[in-house]
């Protein structure tokens, strides 16, 4: 499938609102079936013992996978998170998570995707999470969702 | 495993810094082995189509879960997820998420666990989320955390 | 939706063939939704060090699971597993296994499901894995199955 | 680490009783940290409509993630499946089935890994699902297992 350079641009901005904003997501590219986005670890992101939040993690494994397969997808219709799973290999601190998430099964209404995680101190960068996703494409009338 | 009241009370406001403030996460009632939390459904946790974003859903069943085994474990310990899945079983809408946790099964190192997260609307509570994860008990010292 | 009576027989029978004719699953009982089976624990099921085999306990509680399902669906549809994830509680050794897997949402192209393994030895009963699901249910045709 | 020769070997034959056995199971190769399986895909291992049972799948993508683990850990521990996800990107048909399983986040309790299965066709091969496991290395005599 041809991926308009206008869609992926729109999509890029799409992607960050409502709870990406709060979270402080910052795309850094997307390509068709792939996106790439970063996270600055400040306080009011981390858990208990200032390690990033397990659910933070989680969020932007599943946001950064999300729009890697509305890369694919009809105009028409709006990426659903069916189910994922994560693993979270170390406890995560640093400057920055760096996540970057790829379709491994495209389809018409089901994609599987994966995400990594990467804590970024300096200029050591360490695979501290991995998701696998299963998504639905669902035609945007039937969740009542505005054109966009 | 006797917990005592002042060990729960305790755990129930530290379940709330950071992340969790972030988000907005209320306890609601901190029981050994089972927790229950909510967070009011505002714009800044929903994702593009105005539902609560998954990402939201999976932090808040992490954490919850998370601290459901806080209960149980040694005070010298603290609690890392090792791995959860969460299955959506409809997109969420409402005043509030309600979300359940317990330990299914305890342990020394390893505590597994499961939530479910409901969406509440005036007096109508939906299942819209199921989630089950795997936590480590760790010692303290081993993540290089201040004692709490 | 109404589930006819020899309809349940039928798949009571049709659940018990290739692979699990191979494993010995024997159907216990068979309601809407709902699906018992069991699996006498000998050798040739068990791994290295004697134990009931993770694998065997996936198999288990997926075909448990997508026979569950199949009580939900139109006869012009078939069960595949799109995704599951297994928690292995404790090693299961035992005389049997059995296996009690539930759908918590009915869905026309989606249903999420859930079942639990216990051992059984002698009278204790002992629950020794859990797991969650997701089916997808397809017409026939698509998957170029014949009539059953 | 350094991984034995002999160790290797043993471990490859070691991979097949019991369950394994069962299934058919021929280990390809074993390297310190992966492992590659075939099962030839015959009717006893099929379902319903023919393709690969979904847990014929599940049970050889843990047992080959099981022992790319155990080519890591000490002589004295065993290895136990704590939990693992499965994605089934599509049914599963062909001559053969090919496992190739990996570790990537080794540890001294707990190992993470992923697995590919593919089907293989005449000369096509295609991936057919993916798994993500968690690993525990359990001291021998704490499962009451015997010197292997």
């Amino acid at each position: 499938m041809k991926v308009d350079k206008t869609r992926l641009e729109f999509l890029k901005k799409d992607a960050v609102q409502g709870f990406t904003r709060t979270i402080g997501l910052v795309p850094v590219s997307l390509n068709p079936g792939k996106f790439v986005t970063r996270v600055k670890l400040v306080r009011r992101l981390c858990q208990q013992d200032g390690f990033a939040h397990a659910g933070l993690i989680a969020a932007m494994a599943d946001h950064t996978a999300g729009y890697a397969s509305y890369s694919l997808i009809s105009e028409a219709n709006r990426i659903l998170t069916v189910e994922f799973k994560v693993s979270y290999l170390k406890p995560a601190s640093g400057d920055f998570l760096e996540c970057k998430a790829w379709v491994i099964k495209p389809g018409r209404q089901i994609l599987f995707t994966e995400a990594e995680v990467y804590s970024i101190k300096g200029t050591v960068k360490t695979l501290i999470a991995k998701a696998m996703h299963t998504m639905a494409s669902v035609p945007r009338e039937k969740i009542g969702a505005k054109k966009a």
